[in-house]
Protein backbone atom coordinates (compact mmCIF):
# COMPACT_ATOMS: atom_id res chain seq x y z
CA UNK A 1 0.00 0.00 0.00
CA UNK A 2 1.04 3.25 -0.94
CA UNK A 3 1.70 5.99 1.68
CA UNK A 4 -0.41 8.63 1.96
CA UNK A 5 0.86 12.26 2.30
CA UNK A 6 -1.50 14.93 3.75
CA UNK A 7 -0.68 18.53 2.78
CA UNK A 8 -1.70 21.82 1.35
CA UNK A 9 -2.16 21.09 -2.12
CA UNK A 10 -0.80 24.67 -3.42
CA UNK A 11 2.56 25.36 -1.23
CA UNK A 12 5.69 23.27 -1.01
CA UNK A 13 5.29 24.17 2.89
CA UNK A 14 6.17 21.87 5.48
CA UNK A 15 5.12 18.90 3.71
CA UNK A 16 7.72 19.47 1.06
CA UNK A 17 10.56 17.96 3.36
CA UNK A 18 8.29 14.79 3.45
CA UNK A 19 8.11 15.07 -0.35
CA UNK A 20 11.35 15.32 -0.20
CA UNK A 21 11.99 12.23 1.72
CA UNK A 22 9.56 10.57 -0.38
CA UNK A 23 10.62 11.20 -3.53
CA UNK A 24 14.20 11.04 -3.14
CA UNK A 25 13.69 6.90 -2.03
CA UNK A 26 11.62 6.34 -4.96
CA UNK A 27 8.83 5.44 -1.86
CA UNK A 28 5.19 5.05 -3.78
CA UNK A 29 3.19 7.90 -2.31
CA UNK A 30 -0.36 9.60 -2.50
CA UNK A 31 -0.35 13.16 -2.07
CA UNK A 32 -3.74 12.68 -1.10
CA UNK A 33 -5.18 16.71 -1.15
CA UNK A 34 -3.62 17.07 -4.56
CA UNK A 35 -5.34 13.85 -6.05
CA UNK A 36 -8.52 14.64 -7.20
CA UNK A 37 -11.24 16.78 -6.01
CA UNK A 38 -12.22 14.93 -3.06
CA UNK A 39 -8.82 15.08 -1.63
CA UNK A 40 -9.06 18.36 0.12
CA UNK A 41 -12.15 16.84 2.25
CA UNK A 42 -10.65 13.52 2.85
CA UNK A 43 -7.88 15.55 4.63
CA UNK A 44 -9.92 17.77 6.94
CA UNK A 45 -12.11 14.62 7.56
CA UNK A 46 -9.08 12.87 8.70
CA UNK A 47 -7.94 15.31 10.69
CA UNK A 48 -11.50 16.18 12.71
CA UNK A 49 -12.56 13.19 12.65
CA UNK A 50 -13.78 12.33 16.61
CA UNK A 51 -12.86 8.48 16.32
CA UNK A 52 -8.89 9.17 15.57
CA UNK A 53 -6.93 8.12 18.51
CA UNK A 54 -4.00 9.95 17.30
CA UNK A 55 -5.89 13.30 15.67
CA UNK A 56 -2.61 15.70 14.43
CA UNK A 57 -2.80 19.36 15.39
CA UNK A 58 -2.42 20.27 11.89
CA UNK A 59 -0.84 18.97 8.46
CA UNK A 60 1.51 17.62 7.04
CA UNK A 61 0.26 14.16 8.35
CA UNK A 62 1.17 10.49 6.94
CA UNK A 63 -0.39 7.62 7.12
CA UNK A 64 1.32 4.48 7.04
CA UNK A 65 -1.24 1.10 7.08
CA UNK A 66 -3.07 1.95 10.66
CA UNK A 67 -0.53 4.51 11.81
CA UNK A 68 -1.20 8.50 11.23
CA UNK A 69 1.31 10.71 12.19
CA UNK A 70 1.57 14.22 12.64
CA UNK A 71 4.44 16.59 12.91
CA UNK A 72 7.25 16.93 10.11
CA UNK A 73 10.33 15.35 12.19
CA UNK A 74 8.12 13.02 13.63
CA UNK A 75 7.37 11.58 10.23
CA UNK A 76 10.62 11.88 9.28
CA UNK A 77 11.66 10.24 12.02
CA UNK A 78 9.58 7.46 11.16
CA UNK A 79 10.13 7.57 7.55
CA UNK A 80 13.82 7.46 7.79
CA UNK A 81 14.49 3.95 8.93
CA UNK A 82 11.96 2.58 6.39
CA UNK A 83 13.32 4.28 3.56
CA UNK A 84 17.27 4.58 4.06
CA UNK A 85 17.22 8.00 4.70
CA UNK A 86 18.91 7.31 8.36
CA UNK A 87 21.19 5.26 10.11
CA UNK A 88 19.85 2.06 11.72
CA UNK A 89 21.90 2.84 14.99
CA UNK A 90 19.87 4.37 17.53
CA UNK A 91 22.70 7.11 18.19
CA UNK A 92 22.48 7.97 14.49
CA UNK A 93 19.21 8.06 14.33
CA UNK A 94 19.07 10.50 16.59
CA UNK A 95 21.52 13.21 15.81
CA UNK A 96 19.33 12.78 12.17
CA UNK A 97 16.36 13.78 13.71
CA UNK A 98 18.00 16.26 16.47
CA UNK A 99 19.28 18.07 13.21
CA UNK A 100 16.27 18.08 11.54
CA UNK A 101 14.06 19.51 14.74
CA UNK A 102 16.46 22.54 14.76
CA UNK A 103 15.49 22.71 10.85
CA UNK A 104 12.42 23.12 12.41
CA UNK A 105 13.18 26.06 14.33
CA UNK A 106 14.49 27.67 11.39
CA UNK A 107 11.48 26.86 9.68
CA UNK A 108 9.24 28.49 11.97
CA UNK A 109 11.52 31.70 12.11
CA UNK A 110 11.38 31.99 8.69
CA UNK A 111 7.71 31.75 8.59
CA UNK A 112 7.47 34.26 11.05
CA UNK A 113 9.57 36.75 9.64
CA UNK A 114 6.58 37.69 7.17
CA UNK A 115 3.71 36.91 9.78
CA UNK A 116 5.71 37.79 12.79
CA UNK A 117 1.87 38.89 14.92
CA UNK A 118 -0.42 36.31 13.82
CA UNK A 119 -0.52 33.24 11.16
CA UNK A 120 -4.38 34.49 11.81
CA UNK A 121 -3.66 37.48 9.44
CA UNK A 122 -2.48 38.90 6.20
CA UNK A 123 0.97 40.14 5.85
CA UNK A 124 -0.41 43.21 4.85
CA UNK A 125 -1.88 43.65 8.25
CA UNK A 126 1.71 43.01 9.77
CA UNK A 127 4.03 44.56 7.54
CA UNK A 128 5.74 47.19 9.70
CA UNK A 129 6.05 44.24 12.34
CA UNK A 130 7.70 42.05 9.60
CA UNK A 131 10.07 44.37 8.54
CA UNK A 132 11.55 44.41 12.12
CA UNK A 133 11.47 40.90 12.24
CA UNK A 134 12.69 39.53 9.15
CA UNK A 135 15.83 42.49 9.68
CA UNK A 136 16.84 40.46 12.68
CA UNK A 137 16.01 37.03 10.84
CA UNK A 138 18.70 38.02 7.78
CA UNK A 139 21.33 39.59 9.74
CA UNK A 140 21.25 37.27 13.41
CA UNK A 141 19.12 34.45 12.98
CA UNK A 142 20.15 33.04 9.13
CA UNK A 143 23.82 33.12 9.79
CA UNK A 144 23.63 31.61 13.38
CA UNK A 145 21.54 28.20 11.49
CA UNK A 146 23.47 28.02 8.62
CA UNK A 147 26.28 28.43 10.91
CA UNK A 148 25.74 25.81 13.03
CA UNK A 149 25.03 23.40 10.14
CA UNK A 150 27.99 24.26 8.70
CA UNK A 151 29.88 23.19 12.16
CA UNK A 152 27.60 19.84 11.82
CA UNK A 153 29.43 19.06 8.70
CA UNK A 154 33.17 20.41 9.29
CA UNK A 155 33.00 18.57 12.48
CA UNK A 156 31.31 14.90 11.00
CA UNK A 157 33.86 12.27 11.90
CA UNK A 158 32.98 10.97 8.24
CA UNK A 159 34.12 14.09 6.44
CA UNK A 160 31.82 16.92 5.05
CA UNK A 161 29.83 15.56 2.38
CA UNK A 162 26.74 14.97 4.54
CA UNK A 163 25.29 15.87 7.63
CA UNK A 164 25.48 12.64 9.42
CA UNK A 165 28.04 9.87 8.45
CA UNK A 166 29.18 9.05 4.67
CA UNK A 167 25.82 8.86 3.56
CA UNK A 168 22.78 10.56 2.13
CA UNK A 169 19.82 11.11 5.35
CA UNK A 170 16.48 12.80 5.28
CA UNK A 171 18.92 15.77 6.81
CA UNK A 172 20.71 16.45 3.82
CA UNK A 173 17.58 16.37 2.13
CA UNK A 174 15.70 19.21 4.30
CA UNK A 175 19.29 21.09 4.38
CA UNK A 176 18.41 21.52 0.19
CA UNK A 177 15.10 22.47 0.90
CA UNK A 178 15.94 25.54 3.45
CA UNK A 179 18.36 26.76 1.08
CA UNK A 180 16.22 26.41 -1.97
CA UNK A 181 13.76 27.77 0.05
CA UNK A 182 15.94 31.12 1.84
CA UNK A 183 17.59 31.95 -1.53
CA UNK A 184 13.95 32.32 -3.14
CA UNK A 185 12.67 34.84 -0.11
CA UNK A 186 15.81 36.71 0.58
CA UNK A 187 18.19 36.65 -2.69
CA UNK A 188 20.30 38.95 -1.14
CA UNK A 189 20.81 37.73 2.61
CA UNK A 190 21.04 34.37 1.43
CA UNK A 191 23.99 34.68 -1.03
CA UNK A 192 25.55 37.15 1.63
CA UNK A 193 25.32 33.70 4.32
CA UNK A 194 25.74 31.30 1.83
CA UNK A 195 29.33 33.16 0.89
CA UNK A 196 30.07 32.03 4.52
CA UNK A 197 29.17 28.59 4.72
CA UNK A 198 30.48 27.13 1.68
CA UNK A 199 30.26 23.25 2.89
CA UNK A 200 26.12 23.75 3.17
CA UNK A 201 26.40 25.55 -0.41
CA UNK A 202 27.95 22.42 -1.88
CA UNK A 203 26.15 20.05 0.21
CA UNK A 204 22.84 21.96 -0.92
CA UNK A 205 24.39 22.05 -4.75
CA UNK A 206 25.12 17.88 -4.69
CA UNK A 207 21.49 17.15 -3.10
CA UNK A 208 19.55 18.54 -6.31
CA UNK A 209 22.26 16.65 -8.54
CA UNK A 210 20.54 13.64 -7.36
CA UNK A 211 19.07 11.64 -9.55
CA UNK A 212 15.63 11.06 -7.89
CA UNK A 213 15.90 14.81 -6.23
CA UNK A 214 16.44 16.44 -10.23
CA UNK A 215 13.51 14.26 -11.63
CA UNK A 216 11.77 15.36 -8.62
CA UNK A 217 12.52 18.95 -9.24
CA UNK A 218 11.60 18.62 -13.10
CA UNK A 219 8.40 17.12 -12.71
CA UNK A 220 5.04 19.14 -12.05
CA UNK A 221 4.42 17.25 -8.53
CA UNK A 222 6.99 20.26 -7.05
CA UNK A 223 4.94 23.01 -6.52
CA UNK A 224 6.59 26.29 -7.07
CA UNK A 225 7.45 28.40 -3.91
CA UNK A 226 5.09 31.32 -3.94
CA UNK A 227 4.04 33.75 -1.57
CA UNK A 228 1.21 31.47 0.00
CA UNK A 229 3.61 28.96 1.19
CA UNK A 230 6.78 29.34 4.45
CA UNK A 231 9.52 31.35 2.47
CA UNK A 232 8.18 34.03 0.51
CA UNK A 233 9.46 36.51 -1.49
CA UNK A 234 8.67 39.82 -0.36
CA UNK A 235 12.00 41.89 -1.56
CA UNK A 236 11.37 44.75 1.19
CA UNK A 237 12.47 41.89 3.68
CA UNK A 238 15.44 40.87 2.24
CA UNK A 239 18.18 42.78 3.71
CA UNK B 1 26.89 7.33 35.83
CA UNK B 2 24.25 10.21 36.78
CA UNK B 3 22.96 11.95 33.70
CA UNK B 4 24.29 15.22 33.06
CA UNK B 5 21.36 18.34 32.39
CA UNK B 6 22.90 21.67 30.53
CA UNK B 7 20.75 24.29 30.59
CA UNK B 8 20.72 28.01 31.85
CA UNK B 9 20.84 27.77 35.36
CA UNK B 10 18.28 30.79 36.29
CA UNK B 11 15.12 29.68 34.49
CA UNK B 12 12.84 27.21 34.03
CA UNK B 13 13.03 27.09 30.28
CA UNK B 14 13.25 24.16 28.11
CA UNK B 15 15.42 22.45 30.42
CA UNK B 16 12.00 22.09 33.14
CA UNK B 17 10.53 19.54 30.88
CA UNK B 18 13.29 17.33 30.87
CA UNK B 19 14.16 18.12 34.73
CA UNK B 20 10.27 16.95 35.37
CA UNK B 21 11.06 13.55 33.48
CA UNK B 22 14.55 12.77 35.54
CA UNK B 23 12.47 14.00 39.04
CA UNK B 24 9.38 12.38 38.13
CA UNK B 25 11.30 9.43 37.43
CA UNK B 26 13.36 9.51 40.28
CA UNK B 27 16.20 9.39 38.23
CA UNK B 28 20.06 10.75 39.00
CA UNK B 29 21.02 13.40 37.48
CA UNK B 30 23.26 16.72 37.50
CA UNK B 31 21.85 19.92 36.60
CA UNK B 32 25.46 21.00 35.38
CA UNK B 33 25.19 24.68 35.18
CA UNK B 34 24.22 25.39 38.89
CA UNK B 35 26.40 22.59 40.24
CA UNK B 36 28.84 24.92 41.42
CA UNK B 37 30.86 28.06 39.63
CA UNK B 38 32.33 25.96 36.60
CA UNK B 39 29.30 24.07 35.98
CA UNK B 40 28.46 27.34 32.87
CA UNK B 41 31.65 27.18 31.59
CA UNK B 42 31.43 22.87 31.02
CA UNK B 43 28.01 23.86 29.03
CA UNK B 44 29.51 26.60 27.17
CA UNK B 45 32.88 24.40 26.41
CA UNK B 46 30.76 21.58 25.63
CA UNK B 47 28.51 23.25 23.60
CA UNK B 48 31.16 25.67 21.00
CA UNK B 49 33.72 22.59 21.29
CA UNK B 50 35.12 21.81 17.59
CA UNK B 51 36.01 18.27 18.83
CA UNK B 52 32.20 17.07 19.58
CA UNK B 53 30.57 15.05 16.27
CA UNK B 54 27.15 16.23 17.76
CA UNK B 55 27.61 20.20 18.82
CA UNK B 56 23.98 20.57 20.38
CA UNK B 57 22.67 24.33 18.64
CA UNK B 58 21.53 25.61 21.97
CA UNK B 59 20.87 24.40 25.78
CA UNK B 60 19.25 21.89 27.03
CA UNK B 61 20.93 19.51 26.01
CA UNK B 62 21.76 15.73 28.09
CA UNK B 63 25.06 13.61 28.16
CA UNK B 64 24.15 10.30 28.38
CA UNK B 65 27.37 8.23 28.60
CA UNK B 66 28.69 8.72 25.18
CA UNK B 67 25.56 10.30 24.02
CA UNK B 68 25.16 14.31 23.77
CA UNK B 69 21.78 15.21 22.72
CA UNK B 70 20.24 18.74 22.13
CA UNK B 71 16.50 19.65 21.19
CA UNK B 72 14.02 19.08 24.50
CA UNK B 73 11.60 16.66 22.10
CA UNK B 74 14.83 14.65 21.26
CA UNK B 75 16.18 14.35 25.02
CA UNK B 76 12.40 13.14 26.07
CA UNK B 77 12.19 10.67 22.93
CA UNK B 78 15.79 9.11 24.43
CA UNK B 79 14.63 9.26 27.96
CA UNK B 80 11.14 7.83 27.46
CA UNK B 81 11.58 4.59 27.21
CA UNK B 82 14.69 4.42 29.76
CA UNK B 83 12.69 5.66 32.28
CA UNK B 84 9.53 4.45 31.80
CA UNK B 85 7.51 7.70 30.91
CA UNK B 86 6.26 6.56 27.44
CA UNK B 87 5.42 2.97 25.74
CA UNK B 88 7.51 0.62 24.80
CA UNK B 89 5.59 0.27 21.58
CA UNK B 90 6.60 1.99 18.30
CA UNK B 91 3.21 3.52 17.37
CA UNK B 92 3.03 4.60 21.17
CA UNK B 93 6.97 5.98 21.57
CA UNK B 94 6.25 7.96 18.37
CA UNK B 95 2.77 9.41 19.24
CA UNK B 96 3.77 10.69 22.54
CA UNK B 97 6.34 12.01 20.96
CA UNK B 98 4.21 14.14 18.01
CA UNK B 99 2.25 15.31 21.62
CA UNK B 100 5.46 16.66 22.90
CA UNK B 101 6.54 18.32 19.16
CA UNK B 102 3.15 20.30 19.35
CA UNK B 103 3.88 21.51 22.93
CA UNK B 104 7.26 22.65 22.00
CA UNK B 105 5.36 24.62 19.00
CA UNK B 106 2.90 25.78 22.22
CA UNK B 107 6.21 27.17 23.83
CA UNK B 108 7.85 28.49 20.61
CA UNK B 109 4.81 30.95 20.38
CA UNK B 110 4.73 31.64 23.88
CA UNK B 111 7.95 32.87 23.87
CA UNK B 112 7.79 34.94 20.59
CA UNK B 113 4.50 36.17 22.75
CA UNK B 114 7.07 38.96 24.90
CA UNK B 115 9.32 38.53 21.75
CA UNK B 116 7.40 39.02 18.50
CA UNK B 117 10.44 40.82 16.71
CA UNK B 118 13.98 39.40 17.95
CA UNK B 119 15.13 37.20 20.61
CA UNK B 120 18.61 39.25 20.93
CA UNK B 121 16.18 42.58 22.27
CA UNK B 122 14.78 43.25 25.55
CA UNK B 123 10.86 43.25 25.68
CA UNK B 124 11.31 47.37 26.08
CA UNK B 125 12.12 47.56 22.61
CA UNK B 126 9.06 45.53 20.95
CA UNK B 127 6.87 46.21 24.10
CA UNK B 128 4.22 47.35 21.18
CA UNK B 129 4.60 44.39 18.73
CA UNK B 130 4.51 42.03 21.94
CA UNK B 131 0.92 43.22 23.04
CA UNK B 132 -0.68 43.07 19.34
CA UNK B 133 0.71 39.07 19.14
CA UNK B 134 0.19 38.23 22.70
CA UNK B 135 -3.22 39.27 21.91
CA UNK B 136 -3.25 36.94 18.98
CA UNK B 137 -2.05 34.34 21.60
CA UNK B 138 -4.41 34.71 24.24
CA UNK B 139 -7.54 34.82 22.49
CA UNK B 140 -6.47 32.21 19.13
CA UNK B 141 -3.36 30.13 19.55
CA UNK B 142 -3.44 29.18 23.46
CA UNK B 143 -7.09 27.86 22.83
CA UNK B 144 -6.30 26.05 19.73
CA UNK B 145 -2.91 24.08 21.59
CA UNK B 146 -5.06 23.68 24.63
CA UNK B 147 -8.31 22.73 22.57
CA UNK B 148 -6.04 19.98 20.42
CA UNK B 149 -4.99 18.15 23.89
CA UNK B 150 -8.66 18.37 25.48
CA UNK B 151 -9.73 16.13 22.35
CA UNK B 152 -6.28 14.14 22.81
CA UNK B 153 -7.93 13.20 25.85
CA UNK B 154 -11.03 12.65 25.11
CA UNK B 155 -10.20 10.37 22.29
CA UNK B 156 -7.61 8.25 23.84
CA UNK B 157 -9.26 4.59 23.83
CA UNK B 158 -7.87 3.91 27.18
CA UNK B 159 -9.70 6.77 28.49
CA UNK B 160 -9.07 10.80 30.13
CA UNK B 161 -6.84 10.35 32.76
CA UNK B 162 -3.42 10.07 30.72
CA UNK B 163 -2.65 11.73 27.02
CA UNK B 164 -1.09 8.34 26.17
CA UNK B 165 -2.68 5.20 26.93
CA UNK B 166 -3.39 4.43 30.82
CA UNK B 167 -0.35 5.34 32.31
CA UNK B 168 1.86 8.39 32.72
CA UNK B 169 4.22 9.52 30.22
CA UNK B 170 6.75 13.02 29.60
CA UNK B 171 3.59 14.08 27.74
CA UNK B 172 1.93 14.77 31.13
CA UNK B 173 4.39 15.87 32.55
CA UNK B 174 4.76 18.34 29.35
CA UNK B 175 1.26 19.53 29.59
CA UNK B 176 1.43 20.16 33.45
CA UNK B 177 4.39 22.55 32.58
CA UNK B 178 2.63 24.61 30.13
CA UNK B 179 -0.77 24.56 32.55
CA UNK B 180 1.77 26.19 35.06
CA UNK B 181 3.83 28.22 33.03
CA UNK B 182 0.21 29.51 31.00
CA UNK B 183 -1.41 30.05 34.48
CA UNK B 184 1.62 32.23 35.41
CA UNK B 185 1.94 34.40 32.36
CA UNK B 186 -1.58 34.50 31.45
CA UNK B 187 -3.69 34.24 34.72
CA UNK B 188 -6.91 35.55 33.11
CA UNK B 189 -6.58 34.02 29.51
CA UNK B 190 -5.62 30.80 31.12
CA UNK B 191 -8.14 30.05 33.53
CA UNK B 192 -10.56 31.45 30.61
CA UNK B 193 -9.27 28.44 28.57
CA UNK B 194 -8.96 26.07 31.21
CA UNK B 195 -12.77 26.39 31.57
CA UNK B 196 -13.11 25.38 28.42
CA UNK B 197 -10.60 22.17 28.50
CA UNK B 198 -11.46 20.96 32.15
CA UNK B 199 -10.15 17.65 31.09
CA UNK B 200 -6.80 19.59 30.94
CA UNK B 201 -6.86 20.87 33.82
CA UNK B 202 -7.62 17.99 35.99
CA UNK B 203 -4.96 15.94 34.10
CA UNK B 204 -2.45 19.16 35.22
CA UNK B 205 -3.78 18.77 38.90
CA UNK B 206 -3.42 15.09 38.79
CA UNK B 207 0.37 15.51 37.95
CA UNK B 208 0.69 18.21 40.77
CA UNK B 209 -0.42 15.54 43.03
CA UNK B 210 1.94 12.62 41.96
CA UNK B 211 4.38 12.40 45.27
CA UNK B 212 7.90 12.58 43.08
CA UNK B 213 6.28 15.56 41.30
CA UNK B 214 5.07 17.01 44.81
CA UNK B 215 8.22 16.88 46.29
CA UNK B 216 10.19 18.53 43.36
CA UNK B 217 7.95 21.46 43.36
CA UNK B 218 8.48 22.01 47.26
CA UNK B 219 12.53 22.02 46.47
CA UNK B 220 14.77 24.61 46.50
CA UNK B 221 15.81 22.50 42.80
CA UNK B 222 12.39 24.05 41.10
CA UNK B 223 13.27 27.90 40.16
CA UNK B 224 10.73 30.02 40.32
CA UNK B 225 8.79 31.30 37.13
CA UNK B 226 10.30 34.04 36.49
CA UNK B 227 10.64 37.66 33.68
CA UNK B 228 14.07 35.83 32.49
CA UNK B 229 12.28 32.81 31.18
CA UNK B 230 9.67 31.47 28.10
CA UNK B 231 6.56 32.39 30.10
CA UNK B 232 6.54 36.15 31.85
CA UNK B 233 4.32 37.50 33.72
CA UNK B 234 3.49 40.90 32.33
CA UNK B 235 0.18 42.38 33.02
CA UNK B 236 -0.12 44.19 30.03
CA UNK B 237 -0.12 41.21 27.93
CA UNK B 238 -3.05 39.34 29.42
CA UNK B 239 -6.13 39.12 27.84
Amino acid sequence: MPYELYYWPNIQGRGEFVRLALEAAAAPYVDVARSGRRGMDEMLGLMQGADLATPPFAPPFLRDGDLVIGQTAAILLHLGGKLGLAPADEAGRLWTHQIQLTVTDLVAEAHDSHHPIAVGLYYEDQRKEAKRRAQDFCRERMPKFLGWLERVLGQNPAGDSHLVGADLTYADLSLFQIVQGLTYAFPQAAQRTLAETPRVAALAARVKGIPAVAAYLASPRRIPLNEEGIFRHYPELDG
